[in-house]
């Protein structure tokens, strides 16, 4: 196992899921494949789940961990080829990359979209980079496009979760005050696709996904209607792909509240975290016995050390 | 023991200062507690020795550590509750707690006084916060009214050095050109009030420590006559708590000099350290052999270690 | 061996390259050393290579490995003496340095030179503070005026690749757009005179290294003729130490490129990184087989081991 960034990545998707619940059933078990290896977490940007969880799960399994904050501790990365390299920038990602790769056995990479460019964003660029010069497993840890390590997660909780054999799972996006990446949204939606789940995706017109990911997915612009019978309610927001990266709207009728839970079949209430209270959804939902969002955070370890055995295993 | 804020948590104040003279004299010898045991440490705000010290005291029993700068690393935290949250904090403490507390066995926890509101400052709203919702035990690394690691290292370091049965400590305000919380002067009296010494605190009128601490405890005005015939002077600045984080003065005439502790009984001079050379302690007192705030600061470990390890036990 | 700054640290030299061979033969073969004992790491800089080298070299040797960026994470330290202290740092490096000694068994620091003053810089101020005031050994992770680990590292990648008894070394200038300190050369020399090869050294009028490193070592004012034959061509850009701090020129044709490296004798290029492409060198020379930067890197690893397990094995 090369990299981790598509549910493709782990293979049969039922097994990994039986992997998964055997890990988080005896989390130090497997403590031999770890022992005299090294995780290198590289955080572009900032994390509190991905960077706790992802280092849980490296020691559960006997390795060592090292993270950097790479634009506070270390250098400026240039990403662009052929430069003058006269700017703030000292090094290039060229170097770092396969330098980094010397240290260690794994690498996780947390780099978000930056939004100046779509075609950058979506041939994911810098984790590409990593993947192809540092010689070493590379793990997602969101990446421009995807949040695996998440949407792992995510259906790892539906499945405890889940009352019913294929369960009613709604994507639905709410609103936010800042542009934020579709890295998460995607990925749900790209694992839900794999799982045995009826999804549904709804939001405001302008907000739809990238078509590579919507492939055959049922969209429904009245969230209410989308809101009907469903087993999870999965909110997130997320800036337009069209109009890249911009806010088109702030309406806070598109916040999950108690009167739109109610329309559900006793849904559970999802989120990725963090998540901004009375703007994606409101204090009384999210403070319910139906809000699960704090045991979704923890099986992000489960689907980290998951990820993590496989990659050792296959070192 | 599922909090660690007051002497009272520690039960017997005896028992536990012989406890960190064993731990002290074989720091290894635990190790099998921390096996697969996590401490997270969070900082909201800057530190040395408590960062360090802590780290070695938990990696001395075995466990494994995480440290966050959580301000810097992780998201900005909401704390109040019931707003939209629309502006710059993208994280509400009410979900980050839990969250951390699913990565971990122990947490500490440092954010000083805010100095915003006395009230909150005093409720100790945020540690409690996490004593409350974490679901974890939660060391104070130093809240908004208390230091409890540094006085319980202060009480095991005037246990070391005493030379009377029942010396007597001189707690001495000291000029600083900041507002200084009052965090360690308020943990020292109330560790100084549970050991066999005779305290005496000094400060200019208006320095008053806060009511809750001062019950019983002898105030004199005059520095000079305070310290006469002490054992020990332990200095520190901390701001006013009638005016509340007001610095009502910085006059120098305050700063502990040679010409004051000459009137002492050969006093060991003290301080929380980071130490500010001539504003709280002249160069000359402060590199005397009198000094012992290299080994007061040691001594970190070694209540870090105790703290933990009853912790570990009671899991 | 309390302190590791120049090659003389080591004793005999080839004694130290091979027992480096033998460490980069077997990393985990020495773990019981470093059983129970912590290395601090404190930045005052930024790092990409050192810090990640340095980690796994102390987690090869079993030890605990804490890492402080003392400016970020703690308290700025003030460095005169005898000062008032009521400015902006609230910390002497006279109580800083003994009490990390306090929590840890072996010290790294790196600390660039400031270029403020140049007998602040060459007296090593504050590199030699923690080496008196500790009380451990103290490794140089980059000091004022040298950079062993990374000199080290160099030599032995030159011994690797070496095709002649005693190759021709040169070490060029090249430009860069901001003043960088003269460690890396001023190491690269020192170690370069006690190795079996044939320095020369290049670079513009006014960039002559600091006397006490070039004692007895050729000098080529005219880069195309120092590069005739050379075995190793080793770039990096540093300050003039006559106009102290100063950068005399950014004048490319300094740039180390292809028509320049067919002079040589097919020669190996190294950089200690963070390298400015198409300033320092081209894209062609960093891209081509003959570039060796990345195995260079990865010998940092292997220098810091050896330098550790000989600290460990003489506490």
């Amino acid at each position: 196992m090369k990299r981790f960034l598509t549910p493709s990545d782990l293979g049969d998707i039922n097994k990994a899921l039986k992997e998964a619940a055997e890990i988080k059933n005896n989390p130090n078990a497997f403590q031999h494949l770890g022992k005299n290896k090294t995780a290198v977490l590289i955080f572009f940007n900032s994390s509190l789940r991905t960077r706790l969880s992802t280092q849980k799960a490296a020691l559960n399994l006997g390795m060592n961990v090292i993270v950097l904050d790479i634009n506070k501790e270390s250098w400026k990365l240039e990403t662009e080829f052929g430069v003058v390299m006269d700017g703030d920038k000292p090094e290039h990602i060229r170097e770092a990359v396969p330098v980094i790769g010397q240290y260690c056995d794994i690498i996780g990479v947390r780099s978000f979209a930056k939004f100046e460019n779509k075609e950058d964003d979506y041939s994911e660029k810098l984790l590409n980079q990593f993947i192809e010069y540092s010689g070493r497993p590379v793990i997602s840890m969101e990446s421009a496009t995807r949040h695996p390590l998440q949407a792992f997660a995510d259906l790892i909780t539906i499945e405890e979760h889940k009352k019913v054999e294929r369960p009613k799972v709604v994507l639905t996006w709410a609103p936010h005050p800042r542009a934020l990446p579709q890295a998460v949204p995607n990925s749900f939606v790209e694992w839900m696709k794999v799982a045995n789940v009826e999804l549904t995706v709804t939001h405001p017109q302008g907000y739809e996904l990238a078509p590579e990911f919507m492939d055959g997915v049922k969209v429904e612009y009245d969230q209410l209607k989308a809101f009907e019978g469903a087993d999870f309610i999965y909110a997130k927001n997320w800036a337009s792909f069209k109009d890249y990266g911009k806010v088109l709207t702030t309406d806070r009728s598109w916040t999950v509240d108690e009167r739109k839970m109610a329309v559900t079949n006793n849904a559970k209430f999802m989120h990725c975290l963090p998540v901004r209270r009375n703007m994606i959804v409101t204090d009384g939902v999210l403070d319910s016995p139906n809000s699960i969002v704090v045991e979704e955070a923890a099986n992000r370890v489960v689907s980290a050390q998951t990820v993590l055995k496989r990659m050792l295993e296959a070192l």
